[in-house]
């Protein structure tokens, strides 16, 4: 099966892609990407790759096949990263993403975002738009909160990561955040994550709690497909028999994945295990196994948190666990990420 | 906490409520219902329900708690019936669904549906927009098999269900279709669910297949709370660890959710167990164990289907399988559903 | 590789084999077999099959494979069945086995093997070693409970099975019960399935919680391989993440378990669900999926159980399940078994 | 409930309790401990505890409640310590074991005997008694396994673990062994749990693939209950729904485990995973999370093995590990524990 994209305005690619099939394969699909262009996926002539993609209106065309082609480690060994502000996910360095679980008032996110610099994190995560189990529940801020989310940034220069829960809201989200976040519910959520792919933002994908890493790496293709490359993994648990954890963490997973894929993995161990407790034990272990950098729920009194209190650190006890990552990094050849010019608090 | 749904044209009920909250409780959400009327969530004011209720611009009133209230067993220990086409979902009857995975041509659908008749069945299902984990199979024929649908609904008069996989498609597949089936992916797509909740077309809630029973009975209030009552829930499998079996049909899950809500439940051994020869010993395993219907695969030639051939039933096996269902429902003080006009046929 | 199995008496099979092995293959396993005979395990000689197998000393030889072989459907494709006292399990009758969880006194068996026989129950079942998953849990009466289980036998016609947790302990329970039941968590205590493959008793071999089938067919293959042919299995629920029920029913591993093996398979609602309220759904979603009988738990004041009493009957509810089963089995072409003379009692 | 534990030889203990009980409470159930005591289990004489304390017959008397008691973190706040050979498993020193999945033959055993030593572990392992799925695979070498293990520890002063599968070869194990292993699937073959509990000599108890965290400690306190206080953990895998990894290593688990008991707790990330690529990464992240050592499976050419060849590393991969370990224990403020006169040579 061929995937081909065309040149952004050229219109006629898809008479040329018919008057050059006369008659053989089929045109299965075609659908929008970034930057202009479309995609194209036919069916039954992967011999005529070399000549469908010397076609004027073609920009490249390559052969794919399902589950999943393009996020493979063959393409990229040496993998790839993705850039979310001034930094690099994937690279040598290591990431802390800190943040509330869900964005509450100005006053939470200030303080949240000040830990966040003070333990050297070099993004804020934080959710706008809260998918809850149940409709009783508190659901989010939705646009306030992304509203304060992008004041925070300016004010600290933390680039932002909010969840989308559905395709309309992509554009709102993208307008204010540095990064959007497709939740564990939604990684088969086919429409969005089309949506996200043609859109010219990092994505943070989330892994579904039944996800085989297959079907996982087959969504982030969904994504990857159309054109938006910059698609960063995330293990936060998988469903399980154990009561007494939230999910089952799968670090075996992603260093799996490392090995499956050229795209950037991290770890939340705050949903990964839903006790505060465990995180920083568990972060150190995403460290050891290989992960590019572990996302952390943040709350300035968990007690009174309107979601998931019970897994989220407080501002000293984050502090405590970065301090205790750098040296770890260091033992493994790495580092951690830095925002520019604050090289040289947290890691003392 | 109050669910008050206002009259429709009653654009005031808002002014209304915030002035008797009189500083006290909190409005947390409103939103669309069916019939033009809107939802509020209040809370901190239980105290103050027969008062709110008496407000000239609110329809209703009630306490509800997370994570789900309204689809409660107490709330109708009768249980609740959802008209489908001629036949009722959820009263003494049992239904039998029957069709195609993914629509793929007339000639295919016209045979399905034949078969389906001469077996009994009550109504059509059929993939136009499919859920595919890899973006490089087939999708469905999309708009194309919603029209398909339509026209065999016409010739045959079986009322027709079929999945929509994003709001946006909502009003369009409910042009086309007398039900709109949820997939097990979208479970807790909140979104799509709050999309589907406030039309008036009955909808098809699959079981995600890591879904509690909790979490998919709150999935199912998401619709409810919004004035759609027409709400039909199916097991279709959840994940489990046996490579043999494509997913565990949870039986014991289909005689507790009949216990814990009023809602119809139907049974889907066909992605259920994912091997076609399961699927009429497990048909009849759901009839035994209580459900209200079941959703069966069938394509007139399984092995070149363009998916989930494995799982599905060809046309004749449909038919004995319909067979074997008449006797066992008499014994355990049930009927088959059967059209209007066509009681005679299957059950001989 | 073959095995083989030797003649009784017929003590210089070993050097027959060695002999006939001329420095080819290789003896990889000796040991005990029913009726004093002896089997080997040889390797590398698949050719000398015949050879071999006319050896004055051998009594049969064939090809096996891993991981089993001889349990296999293809071996014996119209079923087998196993004799329980006078009844058969496996044949066109479908067997009710009740009793309590453990035995705790004469008076409660007594009790409730008069609601088996009223019920139409063809044999008792009872804990007298109790697996608990504590320490300091009641863990049965041991020899006492194995001689009121005796007694009660005397008494009512009932046969009886119960369970035994060790080798050493296999001759005791044997002399005691018609059946000797393997326990969930002892499904893969190789030593304790080599012990009861080499008498000559029925064994009720309970799935694992987490058995695959695959592993389940093979540790029953441990029991078979010895000469122990009367071998019983049993699905009793497998370990899933749905809080509410106690175990996963996998029912639809019923039904391929029929197609993968001869040996007869019974299923246990009590265990498989946790909740008394849905013994009787599922028990008829047992019939109904072609389980060839049902293990019921019963106790006649469930509240004060000393185990398992939230899933135990009260006699009457046995009773009213029992009636309830008779006329399914005859919309399904079978019957209910019932022990000699007691035809009458509980059909009506 | 009381667990009163008898001075060895005072065999009138028993009367005495039941004398000092007059009427109240129940024995019962009394049994074998280590050093010639016994323990019995008394019921509903709570409030006694400190007179039967003071009976000249009773060691001990303490309270216990279900599901465990004696293995529980606040027990020893500080943690315990299990000698193993020179070395002691559970306090600073973060331990390796190493060996192959089964003794094979000496030859083989010498060289990973002198790999491990290398690499600066610091016990062997290796199954001379091997639980296999399927009856017809390699069961191990038995006694003659035993003889080899012996031999290898006396040539090498590496003690060493192997496992016992049934109680009556305990004692044959324990004369060869230094610390007996409980595999996984025997974590609840309480006949066994007893049998080891009772004599004076290290047991390493591997997680059940269904065992949750309570019922894995249950399972320790039948151990521990008996008066061998020798009880290491091991994390080796829970069952998951990845069909790429054999189990799902849960890494929360063992954090979670350290704080729940005062117990040791090792991981096995060669059974953890299936996958020998993916070893290394977890046996760092397994000393990251707080574990007190590791478990690899050795081999000197894996893809000849004749049991788990895919998950075995190769003893230069082996020696890569432990270099890699090293650095990572001092980041953690913690050390790879060494042999006496070997400090040098792996941390180099």
């Amino acid at each position: 099966m061929l995937l081909i994209s065309s040149k952004p305005g050229h219109e006629q690619v898809e008479s040329d892609l018919r008057r050059n099939l006369d008659g053989r394969g089929r045109l299965l699909q075609s659908f929008a990407m970034t930057a202009g262009r479309r995609g194209f996926l036919v069916d039954g002539v992967d011999d005529r790759l070399d000549r469908l993609a010397a076609l004027p209106s073609v920009a490249a065309a390559r052969l794919v096949t399902a589950p999943y082609s393009l996020v493979k480690r063959e393409e990229r060994p040496a993998g790839s990263t993705v850039a979310f502000g001034p930094s690099q996910i994937g690279g040598r360095d290591f990431v802390l993403l800190a943040g509330p679980c869900g964005v509450e008032s100005r006053g939470q996110l200030d303080e949240v975002a000040d830990a966040a610099l003070r333990a050297g994190a070099v993004g804020l995560r934080g959710g706008a738009f809260k998918p809850r189990t149940s409709p009783y529940l508190f659901q989010g801020l939705g646009l306030e909160g992304l509203r304060l989310l992008a004041e925070v940034r300016e004010r600290t220069g933390l680039p932002v990561v909010t969840e989308v829960m559905t395709p309309e809201d992509v554009d709102l989200v993208a307008e204010h955040a540095d990064m959007l976040q497709i939740g564990s519910r939604n990684v088969q959520n086919f429409r969005l994550l089309e949506a996200v792919g043609s859109i010219d933002r990092p994505v943070l994908l989330k892994r579904g709690m039944m996800s085989t890493l297959d079907e996982y790496l087959a969504a982030a293709e969904y994504i990857y497909m159309r054109g938006n490359e910059k698609v960063v993994l995330c293990e936060r648990g998988i469903r399980g028999f154990e009561p007494r954890l939230r999910n089952t963490l799968d670090l075996a997973g992603v260093a799996l994945l490392k090995r499956l894929t050229h795209l950037p993995v991290l770890v939340d161990p705050s949903h990964g295990t839903g006790l505060s407790e465990l995180v920083p034990d568990l972060a150190r272990a995403a460290l050891a196994v290989g992960a590019d950098g572990v996302l952390i729920e943040v709350h300035p009194r968990p007690e009174v948190a309107l979601s998931d209190g019970r897994q989220s650190l407080t501002p000293a006890a984050l502090e405590e666990l970065a301090r205790s990552l750098a040296p770890l990094a260091r033992a493994l050849g790495r580092d951690l990420a830095r925002l520019p010019g604050r090289q040289a608090e947290a890691s003392v």
